[in-house]
Protein backbone atom coordinates (compact mmCIF):
# COMPACT_ATOMS: atom_id res chain seq x y z
CA UNK A 1 0.00 0.00 0.00
CA UNK A 2 1.20 3.50 -1.39
CA UNK A 3 0.98 6.06 1.22
CA UNK A 4 0.76 9.53 -0.59
CA UNK A 5 1.96 12.48 1.28
CA UNK A 6 -0.92 14.94 0.67
CA UNK A 7 -3.26 11.87 1.26
CA UNK A 8 -1.28 11.75 5.12
CA UNK A 9 -2.41 14.89 5.70
CA UNK A 10 -5.97 14.83 5.14
CA UNK A 11 -5.35 11.45 6.90
CA UNK A 12 -3.84 13.29 9.91
CA UNK A 13 -6.15 16.36 9.94
CA UNK A 14 -9.17 13.37 10.72
CA UNK A 15 -7.44 11.13 12.30
CA UNK A 16 -4.10 12.51 13.99
CA UNK A 17 -3.30 13.27 17.37
CA UNK A 18 -0.35 15.65 18.69
CA UNK A 19 -0.55 15.13 22.28
CA UNK A 20 1.65 16.31 25.35
CA UNK A 21 1.56 14.23 28.52
CA UNK A 22 3.02 15.56 31.98
CA UNK A 23 4.05 12.53 34.00
CA UNK A 24 4.47 12.76 37.44
CA UNK A 25 8.28 11.07 38.47
CA UNK A 26 10.28 10.55 41.26
CA UNK A 27 13.38 10.37 39.41
CA UNK A 28 13.69 14.17 37.83
CA UNK A 29 14.37 17.26 38.88
CA UNK A 30 12.24 19.65 38.74
CA UNK A 31 8.89 19.29 40.19
CA UNK A 32 9.05 16.14 39.39
CA UNK A 33 7.44 15.97 36.16
CA UNK A 34 8.12 14.34 32.98
CA UNK A 35 7.00 15.85 29.47
CA UNK A 36 6.00 12.96 27.17
CA UNK A 37 5.13 14.63 23.65
CA UNK A 38 3.37 11.51 21.34
CA UNK A 39 2.01 11.72 17.35
CA UNK A 40 -0.46 9.03 17.49
CA UNK A 41 -3.33 8.07 15.02
CA UNK A 42 -5.62 5.41 15.99
CA UNK A 43 -7.43 2.72 13.85
CA UNK A 44 -9.94 -0.40 14.08
CA UNK A 45 -7.94 -3.55 14.01
CA UNK A 46 -8.93 -3.93 10.02
CA UNK A 47 -7.21 -1.38 8.67
CA UNK A 48 -3.52 -2.18 10.55
CA UNK A 49 -2.09 -2.65 7.22
CA UNK A 50 -2.54 1.21 6.80
CA UNK A 51 -0.92 1.76 10.01
CA UNK A 52 1.95 -0.48 9.56
CA UNK A 53 2.22 1.42 5.94
CA UNK A 54 1.83 4.69 7.24
CA UNK A 55 5.23 3.67 9.69
CA UNK A 56 6.84 2.56 6.48
CA UNK A 57 5.91 6.29 5.13
CA UNK A 58 7.55 7.67 7.70
CA UNK A 59 10.74 5.12 8.30
CA UNK A 60 9.82 5.32 12.16
CA UNK A 61 7.64 5.05 15.35
CA UNK A 62 5.92 1.79 15.87
CA UNK A 63 2.04 0.27 15.55
CA UNK A 64 0.81 -1.48 18.67
CA UNK A 65 -2.59 -2.34 20.20
CA UNK A 66 -3.77 -2.79 23.46
CA UNK A 67 -2.94 -5.17 25.96
CA UNK A 68 -5.89 -7.32 25.52
CA UNK A 69 -4.82 -10.39 23.63
CA UNK A 70 -8.28 -9.37 20.87
CA UNK A 71 -7.89 -5.96 21.09
CA UNK A 72 -9.95 -4.23 18.03
CA UNK A 73 -7.98 -0.76 18.34
CA UNK A 74 -4.54 -0.49 16.86
CA UNK A 75 -2.19 2.80 17.04
CA UNK A 76 0.39 3.93 14.96
CA UNK A 77 2.89 5.89 17.88
CA UNK A 78 5.84 8.22 17.88
CA UNK A 79 7.01 8.96 21.14
CA UNK A 80 10.53 8.80 20.41
CA UNK A 81 12.07 12.41 20.74
CA UNK A 82 14.59 12.54 17.96
CA UNK A 83 11.84 11.25 15.37
CA UNK A 84 9.55 14.07 16.56
CA UNK A 85 12.39 16.35 16.20
CA UNK A 86 13.43 15.63 12.89
CA UNK A 87 10.61 13.88 11.20
CA UNK A 88 7.49 14.33 12.04
CA UNK A 89 7.66 17.74 12.95
CA UNK A 90 9.36 18.78 9.88
CA UNK A 91 6.73 16.77 7.79
CA UNK A 92 4.07 18.62 9.02
CA UNK A 93 5.57 22.21 8.71
CA UNK A 94 5.85 21.74 5.33
CA UNK A 95 2.69 19.62 4.38
CA UNK A 96 0.36 22.11 6.37
CA UNK A 97 -2.75 20.66 8.08
CA UNK A 98 -6.30 22.55 6.69
CA UNK A 99 -8.32 21.94 9.75
CA UNK A 100 -7.56 24.07 13.07
CA UNK A 101 -5.74 21.19 14.18
CA UNK A 102 -2.90 23.12 12.43
CA UNK A 103 -3.35 25.11 15.70
CA UNK A 104 -2.74 22.10 17.90
CA UNK A 105 0.32 20.83 15.96
CA UNK A 106 2.06 24.46 16.13
CA UNK A 107 1.56 24.53 20.13
CA UNK A 108 3.24 20.57 19.97
CA UNK A 109 6.28 22.00 17.61
CA UNK A 110 6.59 24.57 20.21
CA UNK A 111 7.14 22.49 23.10
CA UNK A 112 9.24 19.67 20.92
CA UNK A 113 11.57 23.04 20.08
CA UNK A 114 11.13 23.90 24.10
CA UNK A 115 12.56 20.03 24.78
CA UNK A 116 15.64 20.50 22.05
CA UNK A 117 16.41 23.41 24.32
CA UNK A 118 16.35 21.25 27.52
CA UNK A 119 13.94 24.32 28.85
CA UNK A 120 11.32 21.48 30.18
CA UNK A 121 14.05 20.61 32.48
CA UNK A 122 13.81 24.04 34.18
CA UNK A 123 11.19 25.04 36.57
CA UNK A 124 10.03 28.04 34.28
CA UNK A 125 10.05 26.05 30.87
CA UNK A 126 7.59 23.19 32.59
CA UNK A 127 5.31 25.91 33.61
CA UNK A 128 5.47 27.06 29.99
CA UNK A 129 4.97 23.57 28.52
CA UNK A 130 1.89 22.82 30.73
CA UNK A 131 0.28 26.65 29.93
CA UNK A 132 0.30 25.48 26.30
CA UNK A 133 -0.76 21.91 26.94
CA UNK A 134 -3.35 23.28 28.98
CA UNK A 135 -3.84 25.90 25.75
CA UNK A 136 -4.29 23.01 23.13
CA UNK A 137 -7.10 21.58 22.06
CA UNK A 138 -6.26 17.73 22.46
CA UNK A 139 -8.61 16.80 19.64
CA UNK A 140 -7.86 12.90 20.89
CA UNK B 1 -8.52 27.56 0.87
CA UNK B 2 -6.98 25.37 -1.57
CA UNK B 3 -8.02 21.64 -1.66
CA UNK B 4 -5.82 19.00 -2.70
CA UNK B 5 -7.73 15.82 -4.26
CA UNK B 6 -5.56 13.14 -2.31
CA UNK B 7 -5.57 15.74 0.33
CA UNK B 8 -9.52 15.28 0.78
CA UNK B 9 -9.01 11.18 0.02
CA UNK B 10 -6.97 10.86 3.31
CA UNK B 11 -9.87 13.11 4.71
CA UNK B 12 -12.73 11.39 3.78
CA UNK B 13 -10.69 8.32 4.34
CA UNK B 14 -10.94 10.08 8.22
CA UNK B 15 -14.09 11.98 8.26
CA UNK B 16 -16.17 10.70 5.21
CA UNK B 17 -19.55 9.08 5.43
CA UNK B 18 -21.14 7.21 2.52
CA UNK B 19 -24.79 6.60 4.33
CA UNK B 20 -28.01 4.91 2.56
CA UNK B 21 -31.33 6.17 4.30
CA UNK B 22 -34.28 3.71 4.53
CA UNK B 23 -37.63 5.99 5.09
CA UNK B 24 -40.96 5.28 5.07
CA UNK B 25 -43.55 6.69 2.99
CA UNK B 26 -47.28 7.05 2.10
CA UNK B 27 -46.45 8.45 -1.20
CA UNK B 28 -44.65 5.63 -3.17
CA UNK B 29 -45.81 2.37 -4.76
CA UNK B 30 -43.51 -0.42 -3.46
CA UNK B 31 -43.30 -1.37 0.56
CA UNK B 32 -43.80 2.59 0.85
CA UNK B 33 -39.87 3.00 1.24
CA UNK B 34 -37.65 5.44 -0.10
CA UNK B 35 -34.13 5.56 -0.45
CA UNK B 36 -32.04 8.39 0.30
CA UNK B 37 -28.18 7.92 -0.53
CA UNK B 38 -26.30 10.86 0.99
CA UNK B 39 -22.82 11.61 1.38
CA UNK B 40 -21.41 13.98 4.18
CA UNK B 41 -18.53 15.26 6.30
CA UNK B 42 -18.97 16.34 10.18
CA UNK B 43 -17.03 19.03 11.57
CA UNK B 44 -16.75 20.90 13.94
CA UNK B 45 -18.18 24.96 13.81
CA UNK B 46 -13.98 25.99 13.96
CA UNK B 47 -13.62 24.41 10.80
CA UNK B 48 -16.89 25.67 8.65
CA UNK B 49 -14.73 27.26 5.91
CA UNK B 50 -13.08 24.27 5.54
CA UNK B 51 -16.29 22.48 4.23
CA UNK B 52 -17.42 25.44 1.82
CA UNK B 53 -13.63 24.89 0.19
CA UNK B 54 -14.94 21.33 0.40
CA UNK B 55 -18.18 22.18 -1.54
CA UNK B 56 -16.41 24.60 -4.08
CA UNK B 57 -13.56 21.21 -5.08
CA UNK B 58 -16.99 19.44 -6.14
CA UNK B 59 -19.10 22.25 -7.33
CA UNK B 60 -22.06 20.83 -5.94
CA UNK B 61 -23.73 20.25 -1.93
CA UNK B 62 -24.53 22.00 0.88
CA UNK B 63 -23.06 23.41 4.26
CA UNK B 64 -25.63 23.03 6.77
CA UNK B 65 -26.02 22.93 10.79
CA UNK B 66 -28.55 21.97 12.44
CA UNK B 67 -31.07 23.81 13.75
CA UNK B 68 -30.13 25.32 16.94
CA UNK B 69 -29.07 28.54 16.73
CA UNK B 70 -25.57 28.32 18.30
CA UNK B 71 -24.94 24.98 16.80
CA UNK B 72 -20.92 23.72 17.02
CA UNK B 73 -21.86 21.22 14.71
CA UNK B 74 -21.98 21.32 10.78
CA UNK B 75 -22.09 19.12 7.76
CA UNK B 76 -20.87 19.39 4.18
CA UNK B 77 -23.45 17.03 2.34
CA UNK B 78 -24.57 16.04 -1.17
CA UNK B 79 -28.32 14.26 -1.13
CA UNK B 80 -28.82 15.43 -5.26
CA UNK B 81 -29.39 12.17 -6.98
CA UNK B 82 -27.39 13.64 -10.05
CA UNK B 83 -24.47 15.14 -7.97
CA UNK B 84 -23.67 11.59 -6.21
CA UNK B 85 -24.17 9.75 -9.61
CA UNK B 86 -21.89 12.36 -11.86
CA UNK B 87 -19.28 13.66 -9.18
CA UNK B 88 -19.08 12.16 -6.08
CA UNK B 89 -19.36 8.15 -6.72
CA UNK B 90 -16.65 9.11 -9.78
CA UNK B 91 -14.07 10.59 -7.85
CA UNK B 92 -14.00 8.06 -5.51
CA UNK B 93 -13.56 5.50 -8.66
CA UNK B 94 -10.76 7.74 -9.68
CA UNK B 95 -9.15 8.09 -6.31
CA UNK B 96 -9.09 5.20 -3.95
CA UNK B 97 -9.92 5.26 -0.41
CA UNK B 98 -7.59 3.61 1.72
CA UNK B 99 -8.73 2.37 4.57
CA UNK B 100 -11.80 0.05 4.68
CA UNK B 101 -14.43 2.98 4.36
CA UNK B 102 -13.47 1.81 0.78
CA UNK B 103 -16.02 -0.67 0.87
CA UNK B 104 -18.60 1.11 2.55
CA UNK B 105 -18.55 3.43 -0.73
CA UNK B 106 -18.35 0.43 -3.25
CA UNK B 107 -21.64 -0.64 -1.40
CA UNK B 108 -22.88 3.09 -1.72
CA UNK B 109 -21.78 3.06 -5.46
CA UNK B 110 -23.61 -0.24 -6.08
CA UNK B 111 -26.76 1.16 -4.55
CA UNK B 112 -26.00 4.46 -6.59
CA UNK B 113 -26.01 2.74 -9.87
CA UNK B 114 -29.00 -0.18 -9.17
CA UNK B 115 -31.10 3.57 -8.62
CA UNK B 116 -29.58 4.92 -11.79
CA UNK B 117 -31.91 1.86 -13.40
CA UNK B 118 -34.84 2.55 -11.38
CA UNK B 119 -34.28 -0.63 -9.56
CA UNK B 120 -35.32 0.79 -5.98
CA UNK B 121 -38.74 1.22 -7.09
CA UNK B 122 -38.90 -2.33 -7.38
CA UNK B 123 -39.61 -4.85 -5.17
CA UNK B 124 -36.70 -7.05 -5.83
CA UNK B 125 -34.56 -3.99 -6.11
CA UNK B 126 -35.45 -2.03 -2.71
CA UNK B 127 -34.43 -5.96 -1.01
CA UNK B 128 -31.38 -5.71 -2.46
CA UNK B 129 -30.87 -2.03 -1.30
CA UNK B 130 -31.73 -3.15 2.04
CA UNK B 131 -29.35 -6.26 1.88
CA UNK B 132 -26.86 -4.38 1.04
CA UNK B 133 -27.46 -1.27 3.72
CA UNK B 134 -27.38 -4.13 6.33
CA UNK B 135 -24.34 -5.38 5.25
CA UNK B 136 -22.18 -1.54 5.49
CA UNK B 137 -20.28 -0.64 8.06
CA UNK B 138 -22.19 2.85 7.93
CA UNK B 139 -18.66 4.63 9.80
CA UNK B 140 -20.72 7.48 10.64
Amino acid sequence: MKIDKNWLVGFVDGEGCFYIGIKKSLDLRVEHHQVLPEFRIIQHKRDVKLLYAIKTFFGHGMVVSDKSKDSLVYEYRVRKFDTLYDVIVPFFESNKLLTSKRFNFLAFRDVILMMKQQEHITEDGLSKIIAIKNRMDQFC
